[in-house]
C-alpha cells in the first residue's frame, strides 16, 4: 500500500464550527483536591449541554492569556456553581491567577501531544530524544492525568531505559524547568540515593564545606517515601520554603543554605511524577538518575559528591548492583557535563538514632555540638562525604578532606555556620535537649539475649511512617541499640513515637507483626566491604 | 541472618487507642465525579484534625454495615459540608445506600492487602493464583485508586502474563463476581475482539440462532475505545439495561436477548480495569483474552464462537500473532471449561457501510430486512459464524450451520425474532429508511481517480469517535467506497456526521491530517488470507 495522499477536506457545510470556546464567569470552589486540578460546571449549564463534556474528561480554561487544564466534575447544586459559572478547585484557583468573576473561557481540552510516544512507551518502544521532550513538557505543564502519569513510569521502570533514554529524560527535565547560575566556576553539592532512614548528613556537610569557604546551595527534597527529607528535617529548625531571591542573598552571604528545592521549579516534571511514584513506591534506576542529576545540573551544581549505600535492605543489595548504578549514574552525569564522584557507603542500618524530623534534628544538632551523646556513625559518615567534597577545591591535597572537615567540625565553626544558616532562613525555637517528641508511646524490647544481627531499614521506616513521620514532626522511632550491639532479653531496642492515637495503633500492629530487628550471634551480623 | 524473633509490643502506655473511628452526619454533595468516589470533609471539622487526614488520602466510609472507601477532598465552605458532616459525591452516596443526615463512621483506609502483590508485579515478578485473586479481589471492591490501578494494567501488558496467570486472572475476575446458570446444557456465544469499525454481527447471529432454537443470552459492553459497541447499537433500538430479572424471562420466552452486561456484575473487576484501560488505549493479549472469557463463563456460556479479525490495522495483524493469540484464547478456555471455537477473518476495513450508533443500526435492520442497500460484507460475515453456533447444535450436521442460518435470514424469520426481542427490550422507535443522523455533516472525497486500495479502521474509529459517536448516537462515519472500488477524482469517499459543532471541528482536523483511506491500483489491495 504505497498509495498514499492527502484527502479533500472542504470547508463547513453546516452549523457554527468557529463556537469553540465558552466564557463563563470564574467562581473559587472552597474544595482542597491537592495536585489534580478539578473544575466544576453546573449540569444545566449552556456550555456544558452544548459542548457535550462528560464527567472526568478534561476540559481548558484560559484567562488573561494563561491557560490550565483541568478535570471536569458535574455539579447538580446552585449554591456550588451557577449556571453561568465555572468553578475551579482551590489549587487551580491560584494556577489560573485571576480574581472571582473574571470571565474565563472554555474548550474541550485536546489530549497531550505526546500521547502517541506514551503509547510507544508503554509498548516498549524505545524512545528518542524528541520524544521525552514532548512528554516531560507535556507532564510540566500538567497535560496529564494521574493515569497517564503511571503509566509512563510503570512503563519506564525496570531496566527499560537504556542510558541513551536516561539522559534524554534528565535532559527534558532540565529543558522544562528553571536553571539557576551562581556565576561561579565551583558550585559542590552532595545527594544519596536515599532508603537509609535517619541518613541525614546534608545537614552537617553543608555548613562544613561552607565555613570551608566553598559554595554549596543545597536544596533537597521532602520525604517521598521515607519517615523524613533533609526538607523535612531542616524545617523542624527554620524556614525552608523560601523564594528564590532570598534563597540568593542568604547564599551569597553564607556560601550555603539547606531549602526545600520546590520553589524553585527547578525540574517540575520530576515534581509530578513524584506524586504518583510515591504511592507506587518505584524507584526505578532510569528514573532515579534523572530525578537526581536534572535536580543538581537545574540547581547550577558544577560538582557532585554521590552516596549509593548498600546493604540486605538498601536500595541497592549487592556490589554489582551497586556497580551498575554507578555507571549509570556516571555515563550520564558525563553527557551533561557534571563533575560526579560516587562513594558506595554502609546501608546495613539506619544512620544515627532518630527516625523522623524532630528525632533528625536532635541528633544532627548533637552532632554539632560535638556532644557526647551524639551518634557517631552520623558524624564520620559526614566528615567522610565532606572530606570527599573538600577535594574538589584545587587548593587542597588529594587526601586532606577528611582531616579539613573534622577540624571545621571540631573546632565549633561548622555549628557557628549552621546557627547562621539558621537565622538567615529564620529560625525557629529548637532544643535539642529537650525536642517536643510524639507524646504517645511504646517501647519495643529484645525477646532474647544476643547481638544485634540485622536491623531492617524498610520495616523501621515503615514503623515511623506509620507512627506518622514526616508530617507529624514529632513522631517517629528512636534507635537505642545498633548492629552489633549486646542485648539481653526484655532491654528496650527502639521506642516510637506519635502524634495521634490511630497512628500509634498502626505503628504498633505493625511492630507487633515484625519488629526490624534480628537478635543472633556476632557471627549473623551481615558484612559489607565499601569505602566507609 | 537467620535468627529472627517476633518482638515484644507492651499494650498502649498512653492515650486512648481504642478511637479508631469517628462519627459524623452524611451529606449528599450533588457533584458528579463519575466512577472515582470522593468524600468531603471540612478543614474544621475535629475527625479531620484528630485523625491527621491528608487531602488525596483514602478513607473508609461505615454505615448499616456496608463500607467504602473514597478520596478525601477538604473544604473550606460551610455551605458544601457543615464541620459535623461527612460529605459524598453522587455516586459514592448512592453506593454507601443510606439516607442523608444517618450517622457513618470515618476512618483512615488502610492500604489494600494486595498492594505487595502489585509491587512485585510491578517489579516483573510472575503472580501465583492467590495473588491474583487479591488483586481482582481489591479491584472489585473499589479498593484500589486510578493510580493502582493503572499501574497493574501497565504492568501486565505486553506479553507479561504467562499462560498460567492468564488462567488465574480470568478465574479470578469470575469468582469475584456473579455467575448466570441458565439450567440447559447448551449456551451459545459469540464474540469479536474488536478493532472492527462496524463489525455489528452480534445483532444477526442472536436472532438468527435464537429462531434455530438455541439459548443465546448475549450481554455485550459498551464502546471502550471504538466509536460504538453492541450495546450502544442496540439501544438505538431499544432498552439495554435491564434488570436481571426481566433479562431472564426475556431469555426464557425469546431464547435470546442483546443487554449490556454491566447491571448483571458479571466481572465487576473488569468494568475497574476498562476505566485505566480505555484513556490508554491498552488492549493486551492477557488482558484481552481475561477480560472476554470471563465475561463468558460469568455469563453462563458453555460454548463460544471467537471472531479473530486480521488486517494491517485490525487489533491483530499477522497470521502467527493471530495464531498465538488463538492458542492463549484456546489454552485458557480449556482450563476454565468452556468450549471455544476461534474463526480468524478478514479485518483489512470496516465491516459494513455506517460507523456509530445509528448508522450501525440502519445497516443491521437492512440486512434483517433483506433490504437491497444492506452491505453483503456484514450479512456474508454474520451468517458464516451464525452457522459455525448453529453446528455446535448435536442434531446439525458438520457444514450445515451455514445454510441454515441463511434461511432463516431469508424467511424472515430473523426479523421476526428480532423484532420480538427489541419488543420485549422496551422498543424505541427507530426507522431504517430514516435514521435520526447527526445534522452537522461534511464529506471527504477522492484525491485522485483508482482503486481503493487500503481504508485505516484506526484512523476511520478514530474520525467517527471525534464526530461524537458513541456518547453522540447520531454520530459516526458513513463509509459509500469499500476495498477494491474503483473511485474517480471527487467522488466522495465518505460521509462525517456530529452533532456539536466542536465535534465536527475535531473531525475535520483528523481527516484533514490523514483522511484514512489509500487511493491505488488493484495490486496494492492487500490480500489476506483467512477463513472469511
Amino acid at each position: 500500500m504505497q498509495a498514499q495522499n492527502a484527502p479533500e477536506v472542504p470547508a463547513a457545510q453546516n452549523g457554527n464550527h468557529g463556537a469553540l470556546i465558552s466564557q463563563l464567569a470564574l467562581r473559587r470552589v472552597a474544595i482542597d483536591t491537592w495536585r489534580e486540578n478539578v473544575a466544576y460546571l453546573h449540569r444545566d449549564c449552556a456550555v456544558y449541554r452544548a459542548e457535550g463534556f462528560q464527567a472526568l474528561s478534561k476540559i481548558e480554561v484560559r484567562a488573561n492569556g494563561r491557560r490550565i487544564l483541568a478535570t471536569l466534575n458535574v455539579v447538580d447544586d446552585l449554591s456550588i456553581v451557577g449556571c453561568r459559572e465555572l468553578g475551579l478547585s482551590e489549587d487551580a484557583f491560584a494556577q489560573l491567577g485571576v480574581e472571582n468573576g473574571h470571565m474565563v473561557a472554555v474548550a474541550q481540552a485536546e489530549p497531550p501531544e505526546s500521547m502517541g510516544a506514551l503509547f510507544r512507551k508503554i509498548s516498549g518502544e524505545r524512545l528518542e530524544r524528541g520524544d521525552f521532550l514532548a512528554i516531560v513538557r507535556d507532564i510540566a505543564d500538567h497535560r496529564y492525568s494521574k493515569i497517564e502519569l503511571t503509566a509512563f513510569v510503570v512503563a519506564c521502570n525496570r531496566d527499560e531505559l537504556d542510558r541513551e533514554e536516561v539522559f534524554f529524560l534528565s535532559d527534558a527535565m532540565v529543558a522544562t524547568g528553571h536553571r539557576l547560575d551562581w556565576h561561579e566556576p565551583l558550585v559542590v553539592d552532595k545527594h544519596c540515593i536515599g532508603g537509609i532512614p535517619g541518613n541525614r548528613t546534608s545537614m552537617l556537610i553543608v555548613p562544613i564545606v561552607a565555613a570551608h569557604g566553598m559554595l554549596c546551595p543545597k536544596t533537597s527534597s521532602r520525604a517521598i517515601t521515607s519517615p523524613a527529607g533533609t526538607a523535612d528535617t531542616m524545617e523542624v529548625l527554620a524556614t525552608v520554603e523560601l523564594p528564590l531571591e532570598q534563597l540568593r542573598d542568604i547564599v551569597r552571604d553564607q556560601r550555603g543554605c539547606l531549602a526545600w528545592g520546590g520553589t524553585a521549579h527547578l525540574s517540575p516534571a520530576d515534581d509530578v511524577l513524584i506524586s504518583v511514584e510515591r504511592p507506587l513506591s518505584i524507584d526505578s534506576p532510569g528514573q532515579m538518575v534523572a530525578s537526581i542529576l536534572s535536580k543538581k545540573i537545574a540547581a547550577g551544581s558544577t560538582h557532585l559528591v554521590l552516596d549509593i549505600p548498600i546493604g540486605p535492605t538498601a536500595k541497592v543489595r549487592s556490589m554489582p548492583e551497586a556497580q551498575r548504578l554507578r555507571r549509570l549514574f556516571e555515563y550520564v552525569a558525563q553527557r551533561m557535563r557534571l563533575s560526579l564522584d560516587v562513594v558506595i557507603t554502609d546501608g546495613r542500618q539506619p544512620i544515627g538514632n532518630g527516625i523522623g524530623p524532630v528525632l533528625e534534628a536532635r541528633d544532627v544538632m548533637r552532632v554539632l555540638e560535638n556532644d557526647p551523646r551524639a551518634p557517631n556513625d552520623l558524624r564520620q559518615k559526614a566528615l567522610r562525604l565532606a572530606g570527599r567534597l573538600i577535594e574538589c577545591d584545587p587548593d587542597v591535597r588529594g587526601g586532606d578532606g577528611y582531616a579539613i572537615a573534622r577540624d571545621i567540625l571540631d573546632s565549633g565553626r561548622a555549628l557557628a555556620r549552621m546557627q547562621a544558616i539558621i537565622t538567615a532562613q529564620g529560625g525557629k525555637d529548637f532544643d535539642h535537649n529537650n525536642p517536643q517528641l510524639g507524646a504517645l508511646t511504646f517501647e519495643v524490647s529484645a525477646p532474647d539475649s544476643g547481638v544485634v544481627a540485622g536491623i531492617n531499614n524498610l520495616q523501621i521506616a515503615r514503623i515511623a511512617r506509620l507512627a506518622g513521620a514526616p508530617k507529624v514532626q514529632g513522631a517517629g522511632v528512636d534507635l537505642l541499640c545498633k548492629l552489633g550491639d549486646t542485648v539481653i532479653a526484655g532491654q528496650t531496642l527502639y521506642r516510637v513515637h506519635a502524634g495521634f492515637p490511630t497512628d500509634l495503633e498502626f505503628a504498633r500492629q505493625a511492630c507487633s507483626k515484625t519488629s526490624g530487628y534480628y537478635i543472633g550471634t556476632a557471627d549473623d551480623v551481615p558484612r559489607v566491604f565499601v569505602e566507609f
